[in-house]
């Protein structure tokens, strides 16, 4: 039997062992948003750590950020003749909330049919550990095709907003021909998808201050501007209600139009609004008039409101001019808006936006660059015939609409082939209650990984 | 010395006892619009039955209403050439949050200077304890020198849902010449007010519903319509962002126009720019067009949001399209608005502004009608003079910001001339963290109300 075989070969007599490994993982709440979870981020990291270890990865180490460890181990005995590739994963997770939403505890991993119910299934950390075991299954052999470095952050839900440094800091250790990141999701088990473009962002937080302390609305209503009355105008002022299309000056200036190729290839995507209508239950779909709901998740920068928090929002009624008013809120970014020129615009139109009788503060919470790959690429290639020989099925092109903020770092930076082979699927409810991971979709997955390692080694460096 | 004479001695001689006393009655928390404090609610309605059997009135009881008791006690003793007056105060109070902003637990009474902190120190238990501590001085002496009825609620902070219907089923009961409502605020100690109107209002609750769960804002951010993108735009369409006009069909139909004599009433009104901004530290004032600070808010109806719940609002970021969103607000109304009737009209002018992009639901919250009393009454010119006797001090006639729903119940079912005499401060900070009662005010509402005992009598049914 060749190496191959027997690869998929240990990982087929495998599956219930990696099954409960992942469920260890996944019990550890690693959320990084919420500073009371640190000591559970560092409960993962050093679960992964030994678990490059174990399985047979060198040089394993927990590499130090101004943040949360980046989890890192290598093999190299491929040899120079060999590719190198780089695979990128994250440990931490979402929130949990709304809690009261979820079916099951969001941190008691749960096989209910053929679905993994936790926080994290599939948002990273059942994917990141579906390479893992991909990896396994070739050392349990004696050997890898290619010469494999992994490194796995515990800041990408909260933007990774220290990877850039890290990436240039270890651009040597890092150095690579291709980087594998399984972090995203296919249409349907039938239609693999290959992601060479993935969209940025800004994350803003606006707060509205206006009388000292909140107020009586029946003593002051009136007399004095609602800081809520007034954000609701600055926000509803930042968007067309019509064409959708944001109103910041400047804000479209650095938008790569698609070029006709592009369009087709959207045009095939599966994101079409029968498929969107179905996954959301939305009433109806809307958004930049132009264009097709396709191109609008991914290739267009959008608006979202978060949350707008402050005031009275308990039970009942409170007749209240609230002193103060938040609103958190986010822009979708795509090639080649900046995400700190964005902001800076985006503040100035709140600024031209708010009236003298209040004071409005901007902060930036964090942000993350847009990115496009060339898909004409060989590491790309070979990522499409190992969704064939795992998936049995051609992949579909799309860029992902969300953010990795690590992909143009890693382009920029190490100059690699950013492939991105998304193993989860859109119904698997990320960053929302009752995420889930398909169980057969995991295991293709493994599959799918070491037919990469295959097919990237055929291809060469 | 005369009974009149006697009375203001034995207030006098009673301050600290009278203090001891209502720090008792607001130790307990009332707070009506949450379910939890329903014990509470009942504890201090028994506990004002006691006071008032105490002090010498007959009949006390607490009288059933769908919701909470009215706690009723009567002396009738004056005779029936005497005038008869219904005092009417509330025992229930706002709730407290924000928490984190009180200096002094909301509900451990503390006096600090001149003040007196604790929810409901004036809005309404320490104004509604004035009108006992007045009476109590005269009973003391043995007889008041007209028959006096005493109705305490404790829904008033939830709009007093079961007022209307209780004031028409006890209207023989409650049967008066007069009413006097201590439940409001003066400028300053020097300059009493007399209140001779109240705007009612409509509390509304907007639910705008979208995808069937919590989206991740990257993958569907553009395909679908946010809710609370979708909230925003409604809530900026309700109102004009230049000429603070309501934008609302029909809104100003039935807004009874202001006439020369009050627009110089108003003139007159403490409520001028240079003490709202002084009072609330507003950065600059605000509101409709065409009226005067003091006429916009009392005399000219409102809109004010009070929260947004819904979505992400805890510290740090979360990129979600929220399934839902909720908006808390209301309308100050004034004569001859009809809550009812704007409800239905800002549910339409909702509904229009709605895009089939979602689901969205208006729900009334509660309402209040407004009212306005003619002042040339005699029974406000015995509050003229009292207040003049209290205070040294002619009171200026204002109408109230606020409500006070039963204002125009009193009216229509008794017939009585509704007398507001308010014994608070603006700067109560009522319905706000760190409510107070300015002490020296406390006590020269006993004496008033004292003298407004004689005037009332002395100016006869």
């Amino acid at each position: 039997m060749s190496a191959l075989e027997n690869a998929l070969g240990y990982a087929r007599a495998h599956q219930t062992h990696f099954l409960d490994d992942l469920c260890d993982l996944l019990a550890i709440p690693s959320v990084s948003t919420l500073p009371q979870h640190a000591g559970d981020i560092d409960r993962t990291a050093h679960w992964l750590a030994a678990r490059l270890s174990a399985i047979g990865l060198h040089g394993v180490a927990l590499l130090p950020t101004a943040g949360y460890p980046v989890v890192y181990g290598e093999w190299l005995g491929a040899g120079t003749h060999a590719p190198t590739l780089l695979v990128y994963g994250h440990y931490d997770v979402q929130p949990v909330d709304p809690l009261a939403e979820w079916r099951t505890p969001p941190f008691q991993p749960t096989v209910a049919g053929d679905k993994l119910y936790c926080r994290g299934a599939s948002d990273d950390k059942g994917q990141a550990f579906a390479v893992l075991a991909a990896a396994e299954s070739y050392l349990a052999g004696g050997a890898l095709p290619v010469n494999l470095k992994v490194m796995l952050e515990g800041e990408e839900e909260t933007s990774s907003p220290h990877m850039p440094a890290f990436v240039r800091a270890e651009r040597e250790r890092l150095a690579a021909d291709a980087v594998l990141i399984c972090d995203g999701a296919i249409h349907d088990p039938q239609t693999p998808l290959l992601a060479y473009g993935v969209r940025g962002g800004v994350h803003l937080e606006m707060e509205v201050r206006g009388p000292a302390s909140d107020l009586h609305s029946g003593v002051y209503g009136g007399a004095v501007d609602n800081p809520f009355n007034v954000l609701v105008r600055i926000l509803a002022g930042l968007q067309d209600a019509n064409s959708r299309r944001i109103l910041v000056p400047g804000f479209y200036d650095r938008v790569r139009p698609l070029d006709a190729e592009e369009r087709a290839l959207m045009a095939r995507s599966p994101m079409n609004d029968a498929a969107v209508l179905r996954l959301t239950s939305a009433p109806a779909l809307a958004g930049e008039q132009g264009f097709s709901t396709a191109e609008r998740a991914s290739t267009r920068p959008t608006f979202d409101i978060h949350g707008l928090p402050g005031g009275f929002t308990g039970a009942g009624k409170k007749t209240v001019i609230p002193a103060r008013a938040l609103a958190k809120f986010s822009f979708r970014l795509v090639p080649d808006q900046d995400p700190q020129e964005i902001a800076g615009l985006v503040t100035a139109a709140i600024r031209a936006l708010a009236p003298p009788t209040v004071h409005v503060d901007v902060r930036v919470l964090g942000s993350a660059r847009p990115a496009v790959i060339d898909y004409r690429r060989p590491a790309m290639a070979a990522a499409d015939e190992a969704y064939a020989r795992g998936f049995g099925a051609r992949p579909l092109y799309v860029r992902e609409g969300g953010s990795i903020p690590i992909v143009a770092d890693f382009q920029d930076v190490l100059g690699a082939t950013v492939v991105m082979m998304g193993l989860g699927l859109h119904e698997d409810n990320i960053h929302a209650p009752n995420e889930s991971m398909h169980l057969p979709n995991f295991y293709r997955g493994i599959d799918t990984v070491i037919h990469y390692f295959d097919r990237l080694a055929a291809a060469g460096a």
